[in-house]
């Protein structure tokens, strides 16, 4: 249907018919109209930091359902370099300043935001309305309230939208996910998990500025301890607690440097989690009734490791999981397979994150969550 | 100069000058003076549970300062068994009713007291009244005041007092911390530790007895988790948060089933610990500023594991923890070696329990610790 669809659709748009009134109201039929082989949706990456320099864009050469088709940076010596190594035609290439004219482009069928996170709201919103799908790094916003405005721009404008969590199409993490389904090593008890760093280095790095990066660890490295401890037990936590520890308060000015917190599931399974900026950690461990499992690396590039108390050693063939990841949500749109990181998932981390930020204020006071399955797709 | 203490002494135990009353008032003398070939001193095990019966009778077969030479039992069944086994004499068995009268047996110089936990203060009081070294199972006691007590009663009759802290004397712990000192890895950041398995069968077993327990997961395998976050780190922690989960009421009836903890230490490290009567958990992993090592189990009876971040795989020759704890307790009353589990650590750990009961109790509230350099002997 959604082939038929984009085929009617191209028709209408071969002929001219089609302004950009309508498109606005038809957004979807046209990020994919603008399919050039078919095959590959055009992915344009907004902001060219590291993230996008050394993982998204080199990703984008090994996916198989879209390509790097263009550009929005700050940065106008970026501009060339990315042209030539890329191969991005001009009128691929925007600035925040035209970035909305970026609607009538029929190359870009989705906008990835990879800009620091309280950014990360504004610009999901002009794509969606420019009508383009839309994938947002994680953390999805710096608010619920954000991720409400996100997910309403999206459905408005009838585009589709995920949350950057590469974990979430990487092999290790499902198979973590199948032994907790099939309750291979029974039910899972407890579940630890970390996820940290050492940040040095310049303090004037928008992570460590909470008026760009809306929190500290937890709005980076957390959020992974967050999504580990959910698909470590399954469910969504019923109950969260939380403490934060500052050590270099001079350096960490405004954000958090380490926090600790703890889950409650309600098939009575614990969690508990470290993210830090000032300690490293990269780990899911799931106690259960007859076994266990980790994964030790947990959340970095890649390759993951994993082991079971049944003497396995995990292993997969490695690819990139940021070009999983954007195959996973091409696919998404084109054969209607699952999003397995939607829009519902970012906000759901971010009520947690959120929670979690309300008991450290309140000297790490139990929170009750109402989650239901909210942002469990698999 | 204990040498010589010793010496002098057994010149006066030779010639019969020593009544009972002389021996109340040098214990430390008398304890010394009943070691028959000089080289091992006669340890009585007090209650002959599972843990004497399957840990501490096999290893004190292996003891070079130290072996079995009396016990005190309150099931009659038991003596004959016992006697015939480890060929014990008749007059070296006693019985609740009859202990204290084992102040007059020359043979016994060690009583260890592996009975309940709410029984540990009362015999080890007695022992030291009796004029007897004191080995007292891990925990300490039920509280804190009970600690002190038998503090001073070791200390008003002259006795040495130890904790049954196995690990340690267990070579992989002192290379933990020979690295945490030796900063071989640099500084320690993050310490996360587990300590839990889980608890089936009999609920009218002790440990879920408060009344003889005086708690469940943490006063059982908690205080493992306690030991290592302070060896993981070389320090005491300057503050505790905590949190109790519960999942199987019906079976835990007044004794917590899993507790989360947090500690904070001057140093900036910071440590997360599980402990859990419903989840296995057997680990200590150190996170540093130039990498990490990791125990896993890091207290079970061995051998442990050990891995770091040099790739490095520890290996020591395996020999029973408590063989190796019982002669470390034996030489330091012999030849004034550092004694590696004093009463005061014992103490510091139940100061450690009590300040996170009281954190649970008031929803998670951190609760500051003054412990200074308490317990810390290496």
């Amino acid at each position: 249907m959604k082939q038929l669809t984009r085929r009617s659709f191209n028709g209408l748009a071969g002929k001219g018919l089609l302004g950009s009134a309508l498109i606005a109201n038809m957004p979807l039929a046209n990020a994919l109209s603008t399919n050039k082989n078919d095959k590959k949706l055009g992915i344009a990456l907004v902001g060219l930091g590291s993230y996008s320099t050394y993982q998204l864009a080199p990703s984008l050469q090994e996916t198989a359902h879209c390509y790097l088709a263009g550009i929005v940076t700050g940065t106008k010596s970026k501009e060339a370099i990315w042209q030539e190594k890329y191969n991005i035609p001009k009128k691929n290439v925007y600035n925040y300043d035209n970035f909305d004219t970026i609607a009538d482009n029929d190359s870009i069928d989705i906008i990835y935001v990879v800009l620091p996170n309280s950014m990360h709201a504004d610009f999901c919103i002009r794509a969606a309305k420019a009508g383009k799908h839309v994938i947002c790094e994680k953390p999805m916003a710096i608010s619920v309230a954000e991720c409400d405005a996100i997910i309403n721009a999206c459905n408005e404008n009838n585009v589709k939208l995920a949350v950057g969590y590469r974990m979430q199409s990487d092999p290790y993490t499902n198979e973590v996910k199948k032994y907790v389904r099939e309750k291979t090593f029974g039910d899972v008890k407890f579940v630890s998990s970390d996820a940290g760093y050492i940040s040095k280095g310049n303090p004037d790095q928008w992570r460590l500025d909470k008026s760009l990066s809306g929190g500290g660890a937890l709005m980076n490295m957390g959020v992974y301890s967050i999504q580990t401890s959910i698909y470590g037990t399954g469910q969504n936590p019923i109950a969260v607690s939380a403490q934060e520890f500052s050590t270099r308060p001079e350096y960490f000015k405004d954000t958090d440097e380490t926090i600790t917190a703890q889950f409650k599931f309600a098939n009575g399974a614990v969690a508990h989690m470290m993210t830090s900026h000032n300690s490293n950690g990269n780990r899911l461990k799931c106690h259960c009734s007859k076994g266990w499992f980790e994964l030790d690396p947990a959340h970095s590039y890649g390759p993951i490791s994993g082991t079971t108390s049944n003497g396995d050693i995990l292993k997969f063939p490695h690819k990139k999981q940021q070009a999983l990841q954007m195959d996973d949500f091409a696919k998404h749109i084109l054969m209607g397979t699952k999003n397995v990181a939607p829009g519902e998932m970012g906000k759901r981390d971010m009520i947690i994150v959120e929670a979690i930020y309300k008991s450290i204020d309140e000297g790490g006071k139990e929170q009750l969550l109402s989650l239901g399955n909210m942002g469990i797709v698999s």
